[in-house]
């Protein structure tokens, strides 16, 4: 099972065509890795910010937008982590709704020491909870 | 009691110095006042659009940051109807969260035409939920 | 002669009603802003955040959104200062657009030390060009 | 030669890490698409949007973020087509600055009738201009 949050499309999201402008779908994705990294892997985003000071930048990535949303539309976003290295992390990520897909995602996260910029192992409890997805959503 | 909804304070509401970049509030209050219209008025914003072919734009708007808010915090939105004329909405706004005041804001709404992108008059039911809500907050 | 710069309405300003969506104003106030500090006040933000570690956050603000502006409008972004504290400053800002004006604003910055996210006094430098432009605007 | 624009890194853009949030490099990469659209395929946004009722959305987007940006650098956006369909487009995109690539994609982009939101063929004289970018990067 892969993790699942759920968002709704807003105001601010819609372009003068009427559906999702597509960098807001990547602040929806944003949230829900926060969701994910909160729920499934425990550590909230203030605490790995603030107090780890480690960030999780997305590194690469690639999207095909299947088809549009709407205002009001609530869509499910599930995660799936798919691949952990000793710094990077790999993710399958699908928005849906009314059994639409709207888009697919590959992303790569990678964990950030805030204060060097560079990358940084993954705290160990971390790299198990990643581990764990994995093996769950075989 | 003033209408009530929450939203929590993500990544991309963050700016360099670590609290709410300002013009991410009124991301943030543009979806409350979708949530009060739905929930307070029973008209949603995408039946509001594209059924009734209605706006809500905002024309003025006097705002307080009275104390700023960081990553992860969870802020309780309260919108509370102070007036209403032929096609304009006045409210009272406040934000908080850990018994702390956030911003208060005056905002005037107008039902708008978006055919026309004129003024034209609040729909009976919604204006009468308006009414009610006037009343209720005092 | 207040300051002036420009900015260009783009797809990501606009609105389902094909017109600005107001926070969206913020972001661009903003950016003038920086303009403004860079070019009249000789201090860019990079160097005020990452050296004199000093951030501007708006404390209050209050608007009047005249008229719409839409996709591909360019627009002046005018500001004038008109009051200098110890540690805030009370600028007026209009944007405009073929001899229309679409906001008017009042806008009160506060000079905060990033470090204690408290209020600190303008330096020297910075106080007197604030001050120069009052009276110039005068 | 391909289609070069500049913008510059706005307090608006950067995340708490003081690195730009990577959903802001797609509004900046929208807007880029414009100035290419008006500029090397003479068609703003404006016109096509409101008179031809033509969207360009993307469908399909790749990248990789190479190194981060930070609060004031200048980005140099090169957009090079490379290939034309019936109603498609495929551009590699380049986000550079101080002689360091930032971020490279490949985008593909699909011409929409807005009334029926569906793919339709380019206007010629777009698809030429389109082609005539494609010969010139070569």
């Amino acid at each position: 099972m892969p993790f699942e949050t759920t968002t709704q499309v807003r105001f601010a999201h819609i372009d003068a065509a009427g559906i999702v402008f597509y960098p807001r779908y990547f602040e929806m994705l944003n949230a829900a890795v926060e969701d994910w990294c909160a729920q499934a892997l425990g550590q909230d985003f203030r605490t790995l910010h603030l107090h780890h000071r480690i960030g999780v930048p997305t590194v690469k990535l690639d999207v095909e937008f299947v088809s549009p949303s709407e205002l009001g539309d609530v869509l499910t976003i599930s995660i799936s982590p798919r691949e952990v290295g000793r710094s990077s992390c790999h993710l399958h990520v699908v928005f849906s709704g009314d059994d639409r897909v709207r888009l697919q995602a590959n992303v790569v996260l990678v964990c950030m020491d805030l204060q060097t910029r560079r990358a940084t192992p993954w705290p160990q409890d971390m790299r198990s909870s990643i581990l764990e997805g994995i093996v769950h959503a075989v």
